[in-house]
């Protein structure tokens, strides 16, 4: 095991942390063993299909499920009236009330539909076809309202409101007048307008970003089983059981002991399996039907049903001198939070500058409704709907200057001590690093080759999340030891957690057994995801190890009946400090446990707050084919700093997927709706993500920079990946072919318009 | 909730300890929708048979499975040959080799069959009856060999020897010439010649015990999958989780961190699912074919190929004084291993006398193996065989003394200080409390109110185990906790248990949520067995609760920014010492962890060493048909030291099973051979155990004398109730026709004969 040429090592060396083994769950995944949520199999099983609205915005006039009950093969229909919210019950919940009303509707609408795919009712029958040709006796009589699809226009006066009963807050105050504007951010540092009076060069841009999906290979789908005494179990492919207990507790408002969610493997989420969608209409039928009820969706579904991320407008204006500084930054972003409140603005407006050591800013982000699927999260969500602005809008005054972006970036770095716009001050973070390594980088200074080609480059930051995890470990007589944890492993953290329990311990990688419980078998979890389970649950894999040695220690005292201060562990091995023979490796004692009071265990719960916060840049080489406006990706690099990589591999493998997943929402991504607000392009057919047919080898970076909150200075690694391709890959066609993209998906029409437009201007 | 009027209360009360909650379980195994073994589905699964030895005793000349290869629908066939043991690898394992040996050859045998229905080969195919079609295609060439079906026998000079490499153990030596005695136990104390010379009378007596089998109602089952990295995962009904893995281990020589085993419910064992059969091979099958195999055993394989308890010969004799003051007692006991060693013979020898304290005593006690199935735990393994003999004896001297039975038991009754003749001395125990009971009790003076009719009592030793039991718990922001434990819920621990950790808790027990786990997600925790569950994990489940009562106090800390010592937890609330103002319910605290840190999780091992000991007394009432010989039991009561009953109910249930079970012994089951030592009633048509037809309502008597090794004073209760019946029927029908019976069943058949023979004697 080698840690790799491609880290730029800054911090400890370790014996486990850092190295390559392979992963605990590689052999089922690869073999096909792996239990997906769509393979559970239970006696008595009914399948459930979902009716789903064919309007984008209509008021629900009736539901008549007679017909379908009438089938022969139906055993239960569910609609929002089976749930408990309903209007008439809303004084009784106080504040949750508007939370709750807006989950139960998501799951089933109520009284309005608010985007096409919209669920309006569950069907369970003798097999799924069955219950899709039962969905078709399912008679809803709407009327059709006009919709709005992006922020700008839901944000006008006239437009079409999706709740009668959503007011704008802003500062903390609720406005009078209802409107799709949910929230109202605003962040303000320095004189904004002094600072723009300062600057030599002023670049303000409008960009639009279009709404894409998570695009996870398994469709969403849940098992439910609401047993006779009121038990709730849930089996289903989730990023987070807990989430799923607590949020379904909420919907159905029963206990959350009165439910057992049970996470099976996970066929991918990026933040798209956070939130709940058929988990209740399926607990519903099987309370209907008192037999197990599996629903699992279609692609088409999955798209039209589910989280994407947000669509947004922003409009972003940078002043700075000729040298090089920025004197002055502000920002208007409009995110769209589709059919319910909750847009990832908080996060946007954290990222947007967050590289940047700024003396006047602003910053104001809206939260708007739109006839949309409801947004969920999408590996750092809101993040790249603002680094596409902010590191184009730089890359333009760079030129404008003459200064090198990297230069420039340097020079205007965040860094420990810096004060982020949205309050914290950085601990040691490692912009500067990463900034320099990309300098430093071949790719930074290769020969792009010919024609038609340029490169760019873009930065990126996400803040991560800390939050509660729990670890148990049990000590096996065999010298190995279990380990279970609550989170779901979607990118291999079940041997990053791993991991550094062996590190504590000073055994393999390999003789740490790792498994994930359900929700009855750990602690409380929380979603993997925030880039925070190899932290955080790493975090509490450390502190159940360490209470191993702890007891490992103990029970050696016991054993040569010495002073607990005189037994030491280091490197797995317990030893007296003063007499040389008396020593235990960690086998050795391991054996010895049964017959000495007995085989260990330790549990841990951790909430840590040092979350750290990571920085990455992507460094790309296109090549624009003039004819058809089709972009290549030549060459793309990604530099990030990790913190410490506790599996190399599997964090340069984030790296990877982010940026592929940046380029795909850069180039090719989107949303495609009608004039009817309807999205056309439901399928993986149309709906065109990047394969490896279309990219290069990605290469990584490593940058190291402990971070000081974390015992191995670990700091998340999933998600800022994502963010520097769509400003990269503008910045890259501008310097290919002397046109800047400010709208995604920069497809081949888009650049071939750009590419007329400019031959235009030229001509005129 | 009362705590019974039938319960003898001399401890103290608790909140929830000895109330009757409904147990945890209880929905889903009367619904139908507990998943046991067999219930099991996968992916992929191939379904398996077990060839078996239609000879008592033969050597194994050949194998021949090529046609049973060739079958389209086999995919394996493994035999003895496929598992790690060979002779020649022997002189590798050292002192291990000889167990590893008989382990390995009766999961399958290597080139011996030693009873009829000795596994010999498995087969995986595509269905269950395609591999019980390629049974028939295997060919198998025997050597019959004479068989010897009872210890007598097989203790004879010229008897077929099982094993040419078997040699008694005694005193620590091993014989040079090869037997079939494994072993020879021999306890002495004072002296026995000198004891008998004292005695005003002497009864000596031999008794003969039938094999019979743990009779639970679910068949053994195993589901394998030996997954490509080398990792196995087993899906069993067992008692004990951990046994299988490490059982498995030796057998299969692999480590126990590389098998997973998840115990599914379990649907009686009663000891006989402690050890493996087809475990071992549906792994090898699984290996072979890289495909999940599923076994389930006929009900005539569990019958003929798992363990029953053993068949025995006992000699006993005792003397007294004319005041009911017993001189000396000896006891000689040949109890039956089966074909491999391992009877329950220190088990026996433990509790022939146990209930009384002896001056003058000798007991020899013989592992000798015969051509059975090798014999496994059955409730209190050992116990009835000898108190059969003893409590017969002693009914005796008391008819010859002319004392009460309960007198005579009382003056020479064991208790605290007692020194056992097997060495412990007793710690506080309840023998004298369980005796007054039972002589108070108005079953013991009621008239019995017609002819043929009698009464008979006998008492019954078990003396539990101890060993190592793990717990976690969770606090769950409801205000509940989840309680994970490694014990199978054989008879109702789940509650037993989660009523522990609510008694520390000061919590409802329905707001305890317990489950049990696989071997991977919690720590060691031995075989649910030995009548340990309710004690040593309601132990782990204490201290585990302790912990958390530690935590909340901690917290509590926290939020009130008090001194911890200020804290006190007392009945489900977390109060200050001297600030009345600040006090939180459990469920308040709870609300309040994740917003101040977190969720509290906890862990406990125990491995306690105060395990008490357990004794019970059965009066039971028969009435004898002179004309058919049939024994009916008008009344039954069960009298029983509980230490402390956790669960009333559950602790009556297993007194009410446990005394049926004894029952059945005494009066209808056997294993019936017939000339070639083949079994010919393996069915429950013909293998005849008590149904409630049978029986009257069992009443039932909870003495509380507390065990001072646990904290609430609990005893194992399980085993106990088993003993007394077999010598208080013998003694009752004695009462009601005037013969004595010395050999089980007593079957009408056998009552008969002894009339007849009494008639004759009478008429002579």
């Amino acid at each position: 095991m080698d840690s790799s040429s491609n880290v730029v090592l800054s911090t400890q060396e370790y014996n486990v942390v850092g190295t390559r083994p392979i992963r605990h769950d590689g052999t089922d995944k690869v073999t096909g063993r792996a239990v997906y949520g769509g393979d559970f199999q239970t006696a008595g099983l009914l399948h459930g299909k979902v009716l789903r609205s064919p309007h984008a915005h209509a008021r629900i006039k009736s539901i008549d499920i007679s017909k379908a009950l009438a089938h022969p093969g139906v055993r239960a229909v569910v609609t929002a009236k089976d749930l408990p919210y309903a209007p008439d019950k809303l004084a009784d919940l106080g504040e949750g009330a508007a939370n709750l009303k807006y989950l139960s509707n998501n799951v089933l609408a109520y009284d309005k539909v608010l985007y096409k795919g919209h669920a309006v009712a569950g069907v369970a029958a003798v097999s799924p076809h069955v219950a899709e040709e039962a969905l078709s006796l399912i008679e809803v009589e709407y009327e059709v309202l006009p919709a709005v699809t992006n922020a700008p226009d839901g944000m006008k006066d006239d437009a079409p409101l999706l709740h009668d009963d959503l007011f704008t807050t802003f500062l903390g105050e609720k406005a009078e007048v209802p409107s799709n504007v949910a929230n109202h951010i605003q962040y303000v540092v320095g004189d904004v307008e002094k600072g723009f009076q300062e600057a030599d060069v002023i670049v303000e841009r409008e960009y639009n970003m279009a709404t894409v999906h998570q695009g996870y290979i398994e469709p969403t789908n849940a098992t439910a089983l609401w047993n006779a005494d009121g038990k709730l179990t849930i089996w289903c492919s989730t990023q987070g059981a807990f989430v799923v207990r607590s949020v379904a507790s909420e919907i159905l408002r029963i206990p959350v002991s009165d439910i057992k969610v049970v996470p099976m493997e996970i066929g991918g989420g990026f933040g798209g399996k956070i939130t709940i969608y058929v988990e209740p209409v399926a607990a519903l039928l099987s309370r209907k039907t008192g037999r197990p009820v599996k629903l699992i969706m279609s692609r088409a579904e999955v798209f039209e049903g589910t989280g994407p991320t947000c669509g947004s407008y922003v409009r972003l204006k940078m002043g700075a001198t000729k040298d090089g500084r920025i004197t002055a930054a502000q920002a208007y972003m409009a995110y769209e939070a589709g059919a319910y409140p909750g847009a990832p603005i908080p996060q946007g407006t954290m990222c947007v500058f967050a590289p940047y050591n700024l003396e006047n800013g602003r910053i104001d982000g809206y939260d708007v409704v739109v006839n949309k699927p409801k947004t969920s999260a999408y590996r750092a969500p809101g993040s790249p709907n603002a680094a596409f602005a902010t590191e184009t809008v730089i890359d333009e005054i760079c030129e404008k200057i003459g200064m090198d972006p990297v230069e420039f970036r340097l020079r205007n770095a965040s860094k420990e001590g810096t004060r982020r716009m949205d309050g914290p001050t950085y601990p040691r973070i490692g912009l500067v690093e990463v900034l320099e390594a990309t300098k430093g980088h071949p790719h930074y200074s290769a020969p792009l080759g010919g024609p038609y080609r340029g490169r760019g480059i873009g930065t990126g930051f996400w803040g991560g999340i800390g939050l509660q995890s729990s670890c148990n470990i049990s000590v096996n007589p065999d010298g190995t030891v279990t380990l279970v944890e609550g989170s779901t492993d979607i990118g291999g953290t079940r041997a990053a957690v791993a991991m550094q329990a062996a590190e504590v311990l000073g055994i393999a990688a390999e003789d740490v057994h790792p498994s994930v419980a359900d929700t009855d078998s750990i602690g409380y979890t929380a979603v993997t995801g925030g880039s925070r389970t190899a932290f955080a649950t790493g975090y509490a894999a450390y502190e159940a190890a360490q209470e191993v040695t702890q007891k490992m220690r103990e029970r050696a005292a016991t054993i040569w009946e010495a002073s607990l201060d005189d037994v030491e562990y280091a490197e797995g091995v317990i030893s007296h400090k003063s007499d040389p023979e008396l020593r235990f490796t960690f086998k050795e004692l391991a054996a010895r446990l049964p017959g000495t009071g007995g085989l260990i265990t330790a549990t841990a719960t951790v909430n840590p707050r040092g979350v750290g916060g990571a920085f990455a840049t992507g460094i790309v080489d296109v090549e624009v084919d003039p004819d058809t406006g089709k972009v290549t990706i030549l060459r793309y690099t990604v530099v990030q700093d990790a913190g410490k990589a506790v599996h190399p591999s599997y964090v340069e493998g984030q790296m990877q997927g982010g940026a592929v997943q940046g380029i795909g929402w850069a180039l090719n991504e989107e949303y495609f709706f009608n004039d009817n607000a309807e999205m056309v392009n439901s399928s993986f057919l149309d709906y065109r993500m990047p394969t490896t047919l279309d990219l290069p080898m990605m290469d990584t970076v490593i940058v190291e920079v402990a971070n000081p909150g974390h015992p191995y200075g670990v700091r998340g690694t999933g998600e800022v990946p994502i963010v520097p391709p769509l400003p990269a890959i503008s910045n890259a066609i501008y310097r290919a072919i002397g046109v800047r993209l400010l709208s995604t998906p920069m497809s081949p029409g888009k650049v071939l318009e750009a590419l007329w437009e400019k031959d235009e201007r030229e001509k005129s």
